[in-house]
This record gives structure tokens, C-alpha cells and sequence, in this order.
């Protein structure tokens, strides 16, 4: 046992020091809530790969990170001991966030929350600068009319993209062409009639841009009700981790949000709230990556390789 | 706050029921350890599958999940109340497994521990039935001479497959052709210079199999040195989750070990340990699929699209 004891190493100093003083080294990760609707967010790569990569930066850190369940019951609040808890994707009238509030629960947001109150900290992806890579890079592949398909939801993310969007359109002096629907019950089915929608604008888009990790799937689906050909009739990309989009037909243009980076500054600044550190940067933006692919490559233009 | 509440949902019934007991609702999930040397395990797919697959089927379920680190002290174990723990990869003398044996912890291991104990509980790949798959695709494609580039670690791992490897070649009057490496300290020099060691065999090995996820790299890398293309000169795959395969030059066959599926069996069966339940399967094998990709298409045989 003491073997074990010795191979089994040190206490990281950081916990050693949230033990000693009362905090019980444990991190809670939680989606907003559906109510009783369970999200398999484990599923979702962006979900998932946000959870992987704050439990490794949590696990750097000395601390473990419970992540809770969607659709989850207050009792879980209870009987869970931890010192803090990332809240993600908070929603307009997010019954997490009231009960965090509500029992003093030092709190991250990840996405900044619809309604902001003082002393809010939370990690971000910075939109502005996402959206101008992106747009940019249609630009240059010979776009010149750009639709989004623009998701209805009452978290925050929908209405940054759709600002940066408009942003960017104004700047370049290009129109706006937005579409947006509802995700419930059916995403596939009404993301694909939004994109059909902004098909049938005359002129019709040379672009066609969607936000969440099925977007390219079902702006690729709706091209092909039209008889359009990526890239040579239009071009595609959406906001994805998603690595299927390496080897679909064709490949699809992602936009990355960095969610490993994401999770790791939530922990970061969630540790830092927790110690009441003053002189920390309590709202983070985390810069995105684009990842080009054939589904953006300029018609007529040859392969370079 | 009720309305919250009601919002929240309802706990599920076998957690309600785990707490009434005097459970906690929590399972544990812990590699084994390397002493201070933190394992970055949630960047390695296998590992980030299992452990999603496992949250995924804990909170179905009604559980939480605690997911320890690598490299982690008993006092963890102290201080983390948990009903039972998934312990994944039990090394040989393995001390995370000792500690759990003698605080009565109940487990399940991921992966047959390499030294069996009565009542041991654990959930594995069918590795006889996943090498068969694999090495009769090989032959399929032509292979006469496969040879398998084998790390030496103590857990059960690298012998369960020599032995299927051994097994199939007896079967099918194949020689068995393998090369040995020690993974640590530089896995990747170690398995390119073991491939290297296959390849120098006279006569040479028409197709190369590895058994950790970067081995796919490790052998296109060893085949350029000696000048081979794959895969006209020579076969590639190996046992990897990593979807980069699907985009490399050529894109490599790969045999999954379905780690969401296996992840999902461990706590089905831990649950069932925990609750002392009779007449479950204590030994439960998962069955791999292989995913075909271009590394293993035969020479000469066109592409069928």
C-alpha cells in the first residue's frame, strides 16, 4: 500500500491548497437544460470536445470536473459538492444560471448569457473576428452573394453570428441574405427549407453559410434539390468540429471554434473566480480557425495539387 | 425558483433509488496510473470515446460520472465519494487496482487485467474475432506476408492481440512475421524503426499491420524511407479511433475497438455489480469493426467509383 501510495505521486499543490482550505477540488461542467428533453451533447463534437478539454486543463490544474447531466434534477445541485461550476450555453431565463445564482455558486459562463448581469465572467468565441475569416475567404473564392441559414434560439449564439454577419455585409458593401428557422422538432428538415428559401432569392446566392454541426450536411442536401453543384454552382461552409467533413462529397469548408481552447479558459477563469483573484480579464474571447476545403474552392479554378 | 425546478425535470428513478440505498450516484472512471507521468489521455481518441461513451451511458442511466486523471493521489480516492470505479488499462501490479481491492471499492476493469482474480468483473475487444476481420481483409487483398509491429507494455493489450495474430497465421499456414518495440521514452522512432526491421526481412512483408493509434503514421512513415508506395508495394492498417486516417496520404484502414460501446458496457456492468445483481455476464467481449480505406485497396484493382 505504501508502494502504491509512492508510485500513485504527489497531490498537485493547487488542490492540496483547495482541500486545506474548506473547497472540495471539484469543478462542475454543465449544459443548459431542456427540462426533461435530454440533449446527447456527448455526441455533438463541439460538446464533447469542450468537455475533453477542460477536464484535461481541470486535471492539469489539480482539480476533477464533474459534468452533470442536460436534463437534470435540482437534488444534483445538492448533493454534488463543488467549488465552481462552468455553465454552457446559457439560455434567456436559464433555470441553471437563476439556481447557481440563486445558491452562491461561483459560475463561468461558456457563451455569454442573453442577460448579463454585473460581475458576469465568461469565454467566448470571438464572432467578429470568425465571421471575417470566413467571408473573407468566400470573397476571395469569387463569392459575391452570401446567405446565411440562420437558427431560432434563445442562447446568445444565433444573434452574435447574425450581428458579425450584418457587420461584415455592411462593411463590403455586400447584401444580407438571411433565412432563418426553427431547430425543433426537426433541424435536417428546416434548416434544409431555409436553405431552399435563400436559394430561391433572384438573384439567387453564389454562398451559402450555416451555423451549427449539421449545417453543411443540409446546406449540401438542399444544393443537390436544386441541381446545384459545390463548389462550381455554389459554395458551402458552416460553423463545425466535425471530422466528417474531411470526406464528404465534396469536403466542406468548417469554421472551428476551438472548443479545447474554449474549455481550457473557462477553467482557467473559473479557478480565478473561485480564488477571488481580482485583475483578471473576466470576459474571454477565443479566436476561431478556419479549416478550407473543397466545397469553397473557386470555380474554374484548378487544384494546386 | 419552483418553476426552475420544475423545469429541471425529475431524477431518475435508479439514482432516486441509488441515494434512498445510501449510494452517492457517482461511478468513477480511472486509467491506470504511470506514477507522476500524467497520461494526456483525453486527447487520445480511444480513450476520449470511451470516456464520452461512459458519461454518456452514466447519465442515461441516472449516474454522474467522475472522471479521475492519470496521474492522480490516494488521497483523491479519499476525498471522491463514489458507488463503484471503470478502471481502464490495469497494468500488471497495478497500484490504482490494489487500492480499489483493498477499500472494497466495487469494479469493473476496461480491458482484462493482466493478473485474473476470482470474481473479477471486466469488459474487452473480441480481439480474435477483430484480427481475423482485419487479416482476412488483407488477404483478400492480396497479402501473403503480413507482419505486425508489436509494443511490449504490461497490460493485457499487446499480448491479446499477438496471440490472435498468432492464432489466425497457424490457421491459414501464414508466417508469423514481429517486430518488437519498447514505446517509451519516443513511441514514434520506436514502432518506425521496428516497421523498418519488418521491412528488412528477406522475403520482405507485403503488408504491415500496428497496433496503436499512431501507428498508421508510423508505418506510411518507415515505408517512404524504404522507398515503398502504399499501397502498391506494400499493405497498411491499424487499430486506431482517429478519423485523421480518412484524409491521410493514402487515407489507412483502420479496426475500431467501438470504445463508445465499450464505455457503455462498463457501466452497464458496474451498475450491476454495485448492485450485487446475479446471473450478468462478469465477462463481456465488444466487437470491432474494420474500416476499409484505400492503404489496404489491392494493387492493380481499380477503384470501383
Amino acid at each position: 500500500m505504501l508502494a502504491a501510495a509512492r508510485e500513485l505521486g504527489y497531490a498537485p499543490a493547487s488542490t492540496a491548497r483547495a482541500l486545506a482550505r474548506g473547497g472540495t477540488g471539484v469543478l462542475g461542467l454543465t449544459m443548459t437544460t431542456y427540462g426533461d428533453l435530454p440533449v446527447p451533447y456527448t455526441e455533438i463534437p463541439y460538446y464533447a470536445q469542450l468537455t475533453l478539454g477542460a477536464m484535461a486543463a481541470a486535471h492539469k490544474r489539480g482539480y476533477l470536473l464533474q459534468v452533470m447531466p442536460s436534463s437534470m434534477s435540482p437534488w444534483m445541485w445538492l448533493n454534488t459538492p463543488m467549488d465552481g461550476v462552468i455553465h454552457v450555453d446559457p439560455r434567456a431565463e436559464d433555470p441553471v444560471r437563476s439556481l447557481l445564482r440563486e445558491r452562491g455558486i461561483p459560475m463561468v459562463c461558456e457563451g455569454r448569457p442573453p442577460q448579463p448581469h454585473w460581475g458576469d465572467a465568461w469565454v467566448d468565441t470571438d464572432y467578429e473576428a470568425g465571421l471575417h475569416l470566413l467571408l473573407d475567404h468566400l470573397t476571395q473564392s469569387g463569392a459575391r452573394r452570401i446567405g446565411l441559414s440562420l437558427p431560432l434560439h434563445d442562447d446568445a449564439y444565433p444573434d452574435l453570428i447574425a450581428h458579425a454577419y450584418r457587420f461584415w455585409c455592411d462593411k463590403h458593401g455586400m447584401p444580407a441574405l438571411v433565412e432563418e428557422y426553427a431547430p425543433l422538432p426537426d433541424p435536417f428538415a428546416a434548416e434544409q427549407d431555409a436553405v431552399s428559401r435563400l436559394l430561391d432569392h433572384d438573384p439567387s446566392p453564389d454562398a451559402v453559410v450555416g451555423v451549427y454541426s449539421d449545417s453543411g450536411h443540409n446546406i449540401l442536401a438542399a444544393a443537390r434539390r436544386h441541381g446545384l453543384r459545390v463548389p462550381r454552382d455554389l459554395l458551402v461552409a458552416c460553423v463545425s468540429e466535425d471530422p466528417d467533413y474531411a470526406t464528404t462529397t465534396p469536403p466542406v469548408t468548417t469554421l472551428s471554434l476551438d472548443p479545447d481552447r474554449v474549455g481550457a479558459e473557462a477553467v482557467d477563469l473559473l479557478i480565478a473566480v473561485i480564488n477571488a483573484r481580482s485583475g483578471v480579464d473576466r470576459h474571454r474571447l477565443v479566436q476561431p480557425v478556419l479549416l478550407p476545403r473543397r466545397s469553397t474552392r473557386r470555380a474554374g479554378k484548378m487544384p494546386s495539387k
